[in-house]
């Protein structure tokens, strides 16, 4: 069988699915053997694998190894797939994934060896969609800039060099001097933990803020772009990304600082006409009531403290600067509420 | 000896100073005697005591204590009080309440009953000018309102009701139906620990959110008005507050929710011209790169990443709707850029 190698996600050439735990990261750098699907569902929704493209391309290719390995019937399959869709509700990319997986079933009439090849197929294209976001988007960047951005982005959100965060990786990459400013990104902590991480294994320097502190550097312009990626896109240009997402667009507006998204047509939802479409996973108030992973489990709020704790929030289109989808950029004027002309 | 008691304060019949250890709350109710002006310093520097008011009074009674045990000379009166004023470097009443020690020190050729005499007056005016503001500000609350509220304003932050926590307290006092969100304020998360702890002892509904969620709140339109608490305040209305206070601001106007910060006259500083010129203190990275209290300690970021950490940002007078100084509620079109004619 093909291997395929990621920062986050491995396929021997037995067969074999293996997942880094981004939980355990970065204390322990801990590979989960994927057991089937119904593993892999748990793994999606404790979040031991994360990032909206990476969610479509683990759970394509454990459905892809499991029809495979136990050559299911149609109904069987579609009811598995259908599983693996209700595992996080917001991040389209899997459900994106699984009506292709779906389709090829269908159409293959149960072919295993089709149906792995298209879970492959879809790794392999967000590789190439991560290559071109990053250059089209490092465009976007100019020598001395100072870049913020949002919970994490890089090689542990796709299985490529990222979308936002492969944009700033490019642009360090291509030789231009930046500086990147990282959200810790409460309450789980992907900026803090693992976009940290991925800077400081590619050298680029960076200093960590919390979340309230964006603003703080934006009065004094030490900000001069904003990157971020998205969970799922509307047709009008909406979208919705990691919570605090939506603060920083709102921030950028008031100190008239480029803000863009950037992710893969995967992220791209044609049966969703805006935002307030878009449904936003609400998360268990243990979270927010204090911190757990490797580095250990604290309690700080009072414990019966109610809590609102959403995944996501939406971004309305007409913040944002515009969008790196693939290899476009597409201005906020081009669009003018309606990306349809341009990816539909 | 007149005692003295408040939530986090108290003074005893033989003339002991306790403070209540914000660190270790609200695992732990620790009292810790005040051994010395010295010692004093180490507590504000520990943040074991906090809150612009309450550090105001609380290190005039260590040094009108430590006057009276040891009747000091001028001079050396004078040393320790600039001690003092040094412990932490943005909060104006600390300064405020020194000059006056420090003119009564003078005035009263060091006499030790009128300095003592002075740091309990303090504490005294710090009690009624809770209650004017709690009132003034408590007029703005509507019945039904949903308020947010960043860092810890309440008893614990002064020697009253509080500034901004004091003006919810009251109008649920009045038997208004309100809630509370309450940021939970990283890094320190004085909204987490305290705010949480001092509204469930006052029975009043509240929900923890992390500071960026505040946006998302509101865009569903589920935040009426914002109330925060003052470090110090410019002549023009510029205020330093917990860092996040200019990024909820800059939220409220985008949104058109009332933003009102909340004050004793104390917290005036009728030196500072406007906000640029407010001294930001940075704090220990440690602080950003994980958590640390009595609730345990842990830390999630690479051991080294560099890290921004300004306790304060400055919030500039034209995103204010109001001012709550004392019993006054002075309005932006009324102050128009300029509180001297309200407070000078």
């Amino acid at each position: 069988m093909k291997t395929l190698e990621a920062t986050s996600l491995r396929l021997t050439k037995q067969g074999e699915l293996f997942i880094l735990d981004q939980q355990m990261l970065p204390a322990e750098e801990n590979w989960i053997c994927v057991e089937g699907p119904e593993h892999m569902i748990q793994i999606i929704k404790d979040l031991k694998v994360r990032g909206a493209p990476l969610i479509g391309v683990a759970a394509s290719l454990a459905l892809g190894l499991w029809a495979k390995n136990n050559q299911p019937s149609l109904d069987e399959f579609v009811k598995i797939s259908e599983q693996l869709r209700q595992s996080r509700p917001t991040a389209v990319n899997l459900m994106n994934a699984l009506d292709r997986m779906n389709q090829c079933a269908q159409d293959s009439q149960m072919n295993p060896e089709a149906i792995l090849q298209l879970a492959i197929d879809i790794f392999d294209e967000d590789v190439r969609l991560c290559l071109e976001m990053a250059e089209a988007g490092a465009s976007l960047i100019e020598e001395g800039d100072n870049i913020l951005t949002h919970c994490n982005t890089g090689g542990l959100a796709t299985v490529g060099l990222g979308t936002a965060l492969g944009v700033i990786l490019r642009a360090w990459e291509q030789g231009k001097n930046i500086h990147v400013y990282v959200d810790e990104t409460r309450p789980l902590l992907q900026g803090g933990r693992l976009t940290t991480w991925e800077l400081a294994r590619a050298g680029v320097p960076y200093t960590l803020i919390c979340d309230n502190m964006a603003a703080s550097l934006m009065a004094q312009n030490k900000v001069q772009k904003v990157f971020v990626g998205a969970d799922r896109i509307a047709r009008n240009g909406d979208f919705a990304n990691k919570i605090g997402t939506y603060n920083l667009a709102v921030l950028c507006q008031h100190h008239d600082i480029p803000f863009y998204t950037v992710a893969p047509k995967t992220t791209w939802d044609p049966h969703c006409a805006q935002g307030d479409q878009i449904p936003v996973e609400q998360r268990n108030p243990q979270e927010v009531r204090g911190v757990n992973g490797s580095f250990g489990e604290v309690t700080w709020s009072p414990e019966q403290a109610a809590v609102y704790n959403p995944a996501f929030d939406i971004t309305p289109q007409e913040l944002l600067t515009g969008w790196v989808i693939d290899g476009r950029c597409i201005r906020q004027d081009q669009a003018d509420g309606d990306l349809v002309p341009f990816l539909g």
